[in-house]
């Protein structure tokens, strides 16, 4: 079903036909181009040669393959396997084609050239699943999860993307949504009757589903802590003075696992901030930068950056260095504890193969509070890393997260459940205060407005834009 | 058909199913992973849902596909689109699934491991063409394009390795092989009969084969030295003394297209060799390491290095300051003449915006020998660098390339044609001195022997090795 708005923003939209390399750039043994709109199949037999000679892709069932040559004119570029998919069963609900070529760049952006010359055109960000919820094919939610499923890089993300892709909590909040505009049409039918003081809309009803309402918003408002963590990484700064060690444990952790490590780069090659998996769970260390320079002025201003940054850890890493007497250390760990607000504190003592045998003492009969953790190290030698990483991992345990779990990890989901929520509050307090049924309607519509904007019930271009623009391109 | 030995070296491979990645590495929208063998299916299934319930990818039709899930036991991992190609109309000629996911890759490396539990076993480099190669897919040669497809970086090269793939001069030397082993029956079955003075092979005719051969084999291996540019690029080396501008007008022609810009990185981030595509010609440019050092020690260290590689050189650009005196200029025009030995040497004529008059007027006064050009550029504002690229390019004229040319751009075909030569040259002698059956024979032999190296008809493991380990893993 499509609604009005997204009938009218289709016809906003050109409706040509679109083309992408939905494969990651670069050399592979194969590659994808993607190829989707009314006119994909006539593009795609303009450039197609089978070995059957006078075979069109146009003829052929949906879902199924067909192998044969790309050819400009006379000109042979690949020999490729076409995948066929016919409108609405294909993943943007119009007729799609997917030609897949051997892996050479040179020849992905040849035949790309080449569907743009007969009249494909390039696919902007998002376009396809763009596409695929202007057809009906999913929700608002569930396209934005598509980009999440894509950018996941552990477990704890695949698996709250997935759930949200194939419905998660935008069914059951447009399900909410429907019985809460039963309701409104019911106060407002009141209204024209307001002469008479009838009542069409049963308070206690009314007031038992707001309730639920108020419950599950609440609920979803506050997975987004987690949702954020698990999307994001969980955030962690790690601070200390000059040559304790601070730069080779950061590369021992970022090490641990070399499989999936992603640097944010900055505009030069200054690394910012780098993501690694450790174990299934996803740890963003802040500000890596300051950590690797070697220089010692540009390490203090490293130091300074840091501790501006720790506002923003969930876990903080102080490491200290136990050949250092423990006067000196104990003054380090009073410092970083003044500047601490909330977030867990692990103490890496550091260099504890030749430490100081009265620091170490020292250091374990310290008293810790709640949210501190003391480990002892030996960075260079890679000893007890697994109990520091440990001792990250339980920081924020993603281990809770169960198999169905609903979590919200997107901003603006949050924004508006945030919103949805104070408006169903107004609404709990209007009908205890016994207000009157326009106050009542006001409120309801608003938190109504909030919830159509998660399922996409609700939009307009600007969200719209904003939300396919950080897509990659060929989704 | 296969070949006995194709047989043998079947049985010595095992016969487990093998998957890998296909496509490029990273994220993308989508990316495939590659499922062949007996138990294709079997592994296929035992991780796909279907939303029609007890649908098995073992029932379906050959070359259709798929929408459904990957699970791992009640895990969801993705949804997914499995392409089902039946054994022996696939790529390597068995049972293959091509697994499209979401392009994440925690989501490729999660589903990897799952096939791997289920029994698959991870490709090697280039096993799935070595599969195709050894089910008598495609010819060695044919294969080794394969790899030359994925690797090329410009239409030349496309153009050659795809001709090369659908046969090219493989099946013309398979043909004349043939006929070389009739000949060779026949003089052998002389040999048998030798008391008795008979001739069962018609010299004259076989004069006939043996020249055609050779005027064949001599025209492939002369095209080696075109194809070894087409394949690697057009070897330019850079060349002049510290501050005439070698590294900023390397930077510019760099940054010409930047399109197709590959580094071949040392085992440091040390860059030896800038390969770019330029206008479709790729020019591999020597030493760029040396260039763009800037230390004066160093740069000289990178002086000397690059002048011992003016032997690789097809283009020496020369790049001499015009703000010097003409005097300084001449002389290191002087030095570079005494160095070049039939390459094309172009002579940049740097910083003309402010060149001194007289070097400028002095220089276009100089008299050039044939394969000398001049050039008055500015590099470091880009001008007439089209002149310099429109000079570089008609030193060697890929234009002639026709659509059809069969080029040789692979060295080991190089050295077996080399050596098939030399034998034929061998056999014409004997042809013409009368010599006898049996030293006839052995030199046939050999040819057949070395033409057979080339299809792949006669080889062995450490060939075969050698080959596919130099593909990408994937394919």
């Amino acid at each position: 079903m499509l609604f009005l708005w997204q009938q009218v923003f289709k016809l906003m939209l050109d409706q040509l036909t679109i083309c992408a390399i939905a494969t990651s750039p670069g050399m592979g043994a194969i590659a994808t181009i993607r190829l989707s709109g009314e006119k994909a199949f006539d593009i795609a037999d303009s450039v197609f040669l089978s070995p059957k000679s006078g075979k069109k892709l146009a003829d052929q069932k949906a879902n199924t393959l067909h192998f044969g040559s790309i050819v400009d004119g006379n000109e042979l570029i690949d020999e490729v396997v076409m995948a066929i998919f016919r409108a609405p069963h294909s993943f943007t609900g119009e007729d799609v084609v997917e030609i897949t070529c051997h892996g050479s760049v040179y020849i992905q952006q040849r035949i790309l050239q080449l569907l743009i010359t007969k009249g494909a055109r390039m696919a902007l960000p998002g376009e396809f699943t763009q596409r695929a919820f202007l057809n009906g094919k999913m929700d608002l939610s569930q396209a934005e999860a598509v980009a999440d499923l894509i950018a996941s890089t552990n477990r704890a993300a695949q698996k709250v993307a997935i759930n949200q892709m194939r419905g998660g909590f935008s069914s059951e909040l447009s399900a909410l949504r429907g019985e809460l505009l039963h309701f409104i049409a019911m106060i407002e039918l009141e209204l024209d009757f307001s002469e008479e003081d009838v009542e069409f809309a049963d308070r206690g009803q009314l007031r038992k589903l707001v309730s639920k309402i108020e419950t599950i918003l609440r609920k979803l408002k506050d997975s987004f802590q987690l949702g954020n963590v698990i999307k994001n990484g969980i955030p962690v700064a790690i601070v200390g003075e000059t040559n304790v060690g601070k730069s080779t444990l950061l590369n021992a952790l970022l090490n641990e696992e070399k499989a999936i490590v992603s640097d944010i780069h900055g505009t030069t090659r200054d690394v910012i901030e780098d993501v690694v998996n450790i174990h299934g769970t996803a740890f963003r260390f802040f500000d890596t930068a300051g950590i690797r320079e070697t220089s010692d002025e540009i390490e203090t201003l490293g130091i300074e950056r840091s501790y501006s940054k720790l506002d923003l850890a969930t876990v903080v890493i102080l490491v200290v260095d136990t050949t250092n007497g423990f006067g000196l250390v104990a003054e380090r760990i009073a410092k970083i504890r003044d500047r601490i607000d909330g977030q867990q504190l692990i103490i890496a003592a550091n260099k504890v193969d030749r430490g100081l045998p009265e620091t170490i003492t020292e250091l374990q009969n310290m008293s810790l509070s709640a949210n501190e953790k003391l480990v002892f190290i030996a960075a260079k030698q890679k000893e007890n890393l697994d109990l520091l990483i440990s001792e990250m991992q339980q920081a924020v345990s993603l281990d809770s997260v169960s198999e169905d779990a609903v979590i919200v990890t997107n901003v603006r989901h949050f924004e508006a459940l945030s919103k949805a929520c104070e408006s169903i509050e107004r609404v709990q307090f209007g009908l205890e205060s016994l207000i009157s049924g326009d106050f009542l309607a006001q409120d309801i519509r608003e938190c109504l407005h909030y919830l159509g904007e998660i399922t996409g019930e609700i939009t307009n271009d600007e969200i719209l834009g904003h939300i396919f623009k950080n897509f990659c391109i060929g989704k």
